[in-house]
């Protein structure tokens, strides 16, 4: 195994009923004056937002709430949310919602505690080492972004969409997993959620150049509970112990634990999408199982045996190329896009594509890596 | 999967050189003195206790130190480390060692900060909750301990053996895992290791009334690692790759990770290991390969598919039967010792193990769990 650091300071509290408890658990940790950050006004109808708001008030919190917050989140939000963060002077932020509500709660607790444009953690001009406390209650289980400090937000104006870069105070305090409240997501969001995760999980395992067997064991397990829960839940969405174990594997894939040791720290078709998504507004999991396979056939040359092993462990196929026809299939089966044209992104849209990506990949520096054929070939074999 | 609470706040430092950095990880939090706990001299004459004391010196911490912990560490130290601590004033306790050394610098680290005895910790009439700093590098892999909060003491005069009970502030701050300070374990006590984490994988696989698949996937991936890593150490005790996924395996074994979702609190061969090894001083280790098969025949009777599966799973064989006498051959292979006659109790101790056991029981209101009967029936079945 290589060097690694591992320190994930979250607390989850996790199971039915859990979100009752939010007051008393801030409360903990000394917090009177929270900001909620939500997405669409269902919380409230819900009786969500309610049940939050009488466990605050029990606890002797007061808050303020902010909603509206977008998949694809954007920074105009977040500057909304530093506004009124700085304004009624909270100490810290409550997200309740999916990835996209947490991480811009993230960037509002990070920006909170800045003077300069919250975007310089963006662009690695700054780096967010205070923040405000941040907790969170997820309706949805796909970023893992409740155990890990990244968050991602869209630029507006140029739809730059771009990853928060945070010292351990992006790690949420608290993050409440009650997987009840993740059961009304729809069939066609459960599938962006399962593309996520096994993105979060494929990143790592088919671009490590060293992954100690542990750990591929330890990934195969997520994968394997994503795959055989997101079928249970199309047919069954009251399964509450498929919903559980789906909502602790997409904790698991990206809270830190899959890197321990190995070597490897690219995330390929999540660089690739993250223009996609911002470019035409898709939902980041659509994105990811339209580029996945298309990505897996450039990228297989490069571990061979690797995709071999991905191939017969999780679909029982002899080949790296079956491997990938069957991940395909499988996308398809759930119900996510395997192709540009199922994602309403037009062929002719190429050329604009590459070149935006480039831009992205020289800003970072990894322009050998993303090269102007790499990106070519993966959008050809997206078609 | 059942409501759970997931804190793990230890900081993991692994790899290769990682303990050089001793004293900057120790200044991190502000430690300016800090008393060292070891066991044996050999620290001295491999030079570690040196590279150590520089690294806290060149960031300006001063040290005391108390050697001489030994296996199944006693009460009498852990007094004399708090003496030592509260003398001197320091503010960390830092262990060099394996489990025994780091359960007493724990104890050290609780009882320094409290005006009570400290064994009142261990009988449940006070929890800690306050205690001095805790930090560690690991030269044998096996408890856990440097991820968790447990700490297991055994008593002089009485030689009872029994757990400190504390808050999170039992979990190291930052642990240091090098493999290559662990590669000097003879085969033997290599083997008790193994033994060791099997069994805080197998007391909670093998009694829990409810196991999501998650999970139990999760759990036979360290068994597997174990099992695999094992087999290549004791034939090549340099192979890094492999002493370092020995290394991993046995701290995720028992950092909580194993019990989220899942229904059991049962440490059954724990239970009944501790007394064992306090009254004849054995290997904690050679004590659990003793009991583990020998509690497996009485235990599957209430889990019969569980231990069906363990049987498949892990040695692809068909009954629980088999894979209770597969797991007993891979232990006589490793060199871990399968009955009391191999640990050299005699059989007739085994009233005067009940009795004892059955007081243990009683003081801790589990002896329905825990019945004559059933000590009795283990302890024969391990004859």
């Amino acid at each position: 195994m290589r060097n690694f650091i591992y320190h994930n300071p979250t607390r989850i509290e996790f199971g039915k009923g859990k979100e009752e408890n939010i007051g008393l658990y801030m409360s903990e940790y000394g917090i009177s004056k929270v900001l909620i950050v939500y997405g669409s006004e269902r919380i409230k109808q819900s009786g969500l937002f309610d049940k939050v708001a009488k466990s605050l008030t029990d606890n002797g919190i007061t808050f303020e709430s902010l909603g509206g917050v977008q998949s694809n989140p954007l920074l105009s939000k977040v500057y909304e949310g530093i506004e009124l963060a700085k304004t009624k002077g909270v100490e810290a932020v409550l997200a309740i919602g999916g990835g996209s509500v947490l991480d811009t709660s993230k960037s509002i607790a990070a920006g909170a505690k800045y003077d300069g444009d919250v975007w310089d953690f963006f662009t690695y001009k700054a780096v967010a080492d205070k923040a405000l406390k941040i907790f969170d209650i997820m309706t949805l289980a796909a970023t893992g972004s409740e155990m890990n400090n990244f968050a991602v937000v869209t630029k507006d104006e140029t739809r730059e969409k771009f990853s928060l870069t945070a010292t351990s105070v992006g790690f949420p305090t608290v993050s409440v997993i009650n997987p009840d409240l993740q059961a009304t997501v729809s069939n066609k969001y459960l599938a962006y959620s399962a593309s996520d995760i096994f993105a979060h999980s494929l990143d790592m395992y088919l671009t490590a150049t060293y992954l100690p067997e542990y750990m591929a064991g330890y990934v195969e397990n997520i994968l394997k509970t994503v795959m055989r829960t997101t079928e249970i839940l199309l047919k069954d969405a009251a399964n509450y112990e498929a919903r559980a174990e789906f909502a602790w594997a997409a904790t698991q894939a990206l809270n830190f634990t899959t890197f321990c040791g190995v070597e490897s720290n690219r995330f390929d078709t999540h660089f690739l999408e993250h223009t996609l998504s911002a470019e035409y507004n898709i939902a980041h999991g659509a994105g990811l199982s339209i580029l996945m396979p298309a990505w897996m056939k450039w990228q297989k040359q490069f571990l061979p045996e690797r995709f071999e092993r991905f191939a017969k462990v999780l679909f029982n196929v002899e080949s790296a190329d079956a491997g990938i026809e069957a991940l395909k299939g499988w996308y398809s089966k759930i119900g996510a896009p395997v192709s540009l044209k199922e994602g309403n992104i037009p062929e002719k849209d190429i050329p604009m594509l590459v070149d935006k990506l480039s831009v992205v990949a020289k800003m970072w520096g990894v322009e050998a890596l993303y090269s102007k054929e790499m990106i070519t070939t993966v959008l050809m074999n997206a078609l």
